[in-house]
């Protein structure tokens, strides 16, 4: 069932909210023996945590994670791995409007209508803080898949695309928006500030690549890794579409223009020669550079007033005050990565227990 | 695991090769009491039958189900519901070149890489035919959720899209594309039969809608009813990318523009501006009607030659003969109808035992 | 979860009504390249088969199984393995009173709680033909571990038990009980047949031993070999009872008397000097062999008339006529020894998933 | 998988080692609106706590709970409810020397045989201490079953029983072991003092029933309800047995001794005239009270010196020194009760979730 934990060996699950004492992650099923201390997940939260630019909510966390289990004299052992991330800010003023009327965009009505009632403190458990939690179990998931390399970047901010000949992977940690095309960059830093200014939000799309995956990882039929890489990212706040390799755009294509041809290569693995599958034939890695691209709807919560209903079935508008991100696909492209680490590590031992170290 | 099991109360898992004795599916955990016989599984079969038209595969199957367990006196008990389609159409012949050379596109290398060796008749296990034990499994979901209205449709093939404003649901089962634009259809008759004649193929996107879905169905946060549609649509032959609602193009708007306001309705029931939202919010259903966009690529099963290598390591080109549909994402149409009804008779399940009725 | 699949890496679900068409296995998460034919399953089948002696049911079953899929030319391809078992000695007539009263002991009531109708003939699902689907899947089981060796054996029957210094593994295929003590087989044929001639029935006890399973098996803490083994015997039909290693007589020693002493062996590995654990410390394996025992109660099945309520509530008699087993325990033997392969083999691969081959 | 989850709907994960900061739980799964404060949990805690008498251990908890989320305004929102409990008393040096050799018994052998070292601190993982998380998360289960009355108790320890006709209910909390019968708890108190002083452990044997368990709850045929207590009673650390019902006994009746005759009773329920099923028929409870009973084996942590092996596999003898419980099987009671509840919450949801409220 699990409805708050993913995964099939390597597990995580995640708890908290947003302003409770705490938020959480449990990761369950990570191999023996791996080095790994606080310092070692630092540093994804870092890239993560908010306050950072004026790009970014001006909400300041301190997201410091503690061990509380699963790591004896440094290693890993095998037992469950439990993550716990302090609230430290929270301004449970800043929500208490939320609590008589539902903002549009956001989960407040469908809480209400699943559970009957819901934490509507800074969004309870539907905030994105959750994804720190993410993060946190992703760093630990990187220690399992030391061969692969992942990273992600933005390549659209409202509508505005990165020039694909001007990609330049050691921009992306240059700028406050991960994106890898320098002049993009620039004429972003107006578009979500003007955006910030109008009280307005912009969607975004992140692309995120993992390289160094052998062939042979993900499972038929209900285990492809194409599947698992959909719900991974599709549960990302404010997701709404997930790509593999060439995506929609391959549905434009001609069977021989999308194919990706093959030749031989060294030790008996074939060269491909384009990667419009981005890595995944049938549900199984191929060799080739995994690839996916994720569209982050425009932030919910904008200070424009929006038509509405209260609690009690009565019209109202609703602006969401406080700090919230302009665009929250920026400060997503940790959470992909670490949703595509977690994947990963999940697959090759899922891989593993079938078919041996291969 | 559950490598071939999907579902977390509704499941169902599929066996079988597209050239063994048959297919087949086992639903687990369908409710009591419905009444079921073969005669409401057989007409989802038919509409995804190959060698209707000339627009689809020429192969010909029978596909007509069996029930073998989980149904007394034309009522499910809520035992395991074993469905079987023999089949009767296998011509080995056609596809004896495959075993010594990898047809790009298809997951006859990552099969072999994984494996060690595969079951290359017919594509074996990856071959899109397991997708009529999906289809099957599909029709006794249906019977879970017989409040919620499912219906799915081709909306561009080939990178030549209907005009939204001829949509008419009426026109669908009118053509051989679940085409809802008669101009298009029209138009997609010349377009599909040139690119069968010339030995390519032609990608689609999908289109599938739900309506009567209650609030309330799907969970935070790993069982999102997003996440789990796009897990769902993925796994899908030839599917490369998900849309929730407006999907990439709302990350192209602003929030105001995203947002879906909300105004009192019936019964303390709100009543939606838009559904940018596809009917989900927070991974949740919100009452609207659950929207979801599915690309296709082409066929990789083509006449054209590709260059490939053997798997022995050398270089060689491949021609797939057979009979092949010239775009699969026609005959996706009834998958993507089945995978939907799937997924919600899950998620009301899966609420049910949560939530209770409500 | 799974109501009818049992198993975490290496699953195996069942499906099937004892009067319906046909009963079957699907096998999920099988590593593949193991030779498997029907002829590898086939001899489990037989010693489970009823009407081989006077002591077990009289009704046949041809019990014929057949792959019909995840097999290719002769090895397993890593897909599902479907097993098929057609039912072909169904009197329904023999059953027809047990539509209309209860019969203690049986799930029927149990099964009109729950679901408000069930398929009574020849007790639907509930019936230990099911079992036979589990022998199927046992012996795919088997081939995952070649190392271990398996076997089962009657040590008590209707109180009366085996000599422990007469124990004789060779003698266990020499009579109708798989006993290991030729006497006890001896006092066993008038006990049993006393029992069948005053159409009433006994209980068993069965005790299951693998040797050859390496240390490191198991997980904490809800995967514990112990805690897996328990579930998988207490789900046969008529167990009432499990043991791991002394069991209860364990209770009844002090720490010293239950410790098993440890010596320097071989190759690193220790030796024990006892084995009051059965093979097992906090559920994961030590290298000794893993012993369980079993307690099956007397089939419920009898000749001697037992109050009971009608499905209308009315006081009533009832004798369940048909052709039964005297003692349900005796074929519960292959199913034990089925479901320890099933737990082992899936523990194996459960290992190998988290910890490497090792 | 879940190697440290159990349950289907509602699910229980544990984390933490006996001397690490803390340990926990994390529910997930957990109905909506149910009022839910710290002090909910706490008594059940403190019932199990160490030090409490000089019959079990002196090592001293203050084992007090913090709710680190899924309640808001004190009811369950739905979400995971995550369960902490610092550890406070850890006395490294107590445990210096099982770094070294193994202690015979405990799991450090198959510990290092599975994950290559282990956290060796007062068992690490491996320690009764995470029964504490157990029993917190069973309060919470408790408040799923309203209706459901369950209690424990212990029937036997080394070897000397209660007398059934002194049973008395209202003495069980009226005695340091649980014991409802007032002579044989006087009997142990020089019987468990004896075993303490000469360092040496006894085993017990604990019973458990649950009454106000509806007909119907469990499915088959992986997911019975024996099935799923055998397998939630195993988990528990030294439990060496489990039995449903009359268990063993069972096997030693005739047919129509074990048959629960069944009368007409009110509101159309049958009325049972004996109990030797436990409740259980078939996997499904019959409305009658549902009874479990556990063989505990002696503590394995005893000053009595045993031969083993060091981990450089060298002979040694050990003797565990430090504050240990001489018979864990009374401190076994609240578990066994929080197990019982864990598993009925479980089936209820479950069965919710199939066939609707009933």
């Amino acid at each position: 069932m699990s409805f708050n934990t993913f995964g099939r060996v390597f597990r995580f699950s995640t708890w908290g909210e947003s302003h409770g004492p705490a938020i959480g992650a449990m990761v369950d099923g990570c191999p023996p023996g791996l080095p790994l201390t606080e310092a070692d997940i630092q540093p994804f939260l870092d890239k993560r945590k908010p306050g950072t630019s004026k790009f970014t909510t001006r909400r300041r966390e301190a997201d410091e994670v503690r061990i509380l289990s699963g790591v004896f004299e440094g290693r890993t052992t095998g037992t469950p791995i439990s993550l716990m991330i302090e609230n430290t800010d929270q301004r449970s003023k800043d929500y208490s409007e939320v609590a008589k009327a539902y903002r549009p965009g956001h989960a407040d009505y469908a809480y209400d209508a699943k559970y009957g009632f819901r934490d509507y403190r800074g969004g309870g458990r539907s905030s994105a803080r959750e994804t720190a939690s993410r993060v946190a179990a992703g760093a630990v998931a990187r220690l399992v898949i030391p061969d692969v390399d992942i990273f992600a970047y933005v390549t659209e901010i409202g509508g505005d695309a990165i020039d694909p000949a001007r990609f330049d992977a050691s921009e992306i940690d240059n700028n406050p928006f991960f994106c890898p095309d320098r002049q993009a960059a620039k004429r972003w830093e107006k578009l979500v500030d003007d955006a910030r200014k109008d009280g307005s939000s912009l969607g975004a799309v992140v692309e995120c690549i993992a390289s160094g995956v052998p062939a042979g990882w993900g499972a038929p039929l209900y285990a492809k890794l194409d599947s698992e890489l959909a719900a991974a990212m599709m549960s990302i706040n404010a997701v709404k579409g997930v790509e593999i390799g060439d995506g929609f755009a391959a549905a434009r294509l001609r069977g021989e223009q999308n194919a990706d041809p093959m030749r031989p290569g060294n030790e008996g693995n074939p060269v491909f020669l384009a990667n419009h599958a981005g890595g995944i034939a049938g549900g199984i890695s191929t060799g080739q550079p995994v690839k996916v691209r994720i569209a982050f709807k425009p932030t919910s919560s904008i200070l424009i007033p929006v038509e509405t209903v209260t609690r009690e079935g009565e019209a109202s508008d609703i602006v969401t005050k406080g700090r919230h991100d302009p665009c929250v696909g920026i400060r997503g492209v940790p959470v992909v990565e670490a949703m595509m680490a977690l994947v990963l590590a999940d697959q090759k031992l899922l891989h593993r227990a079938q078919c041996g170290e291969g």
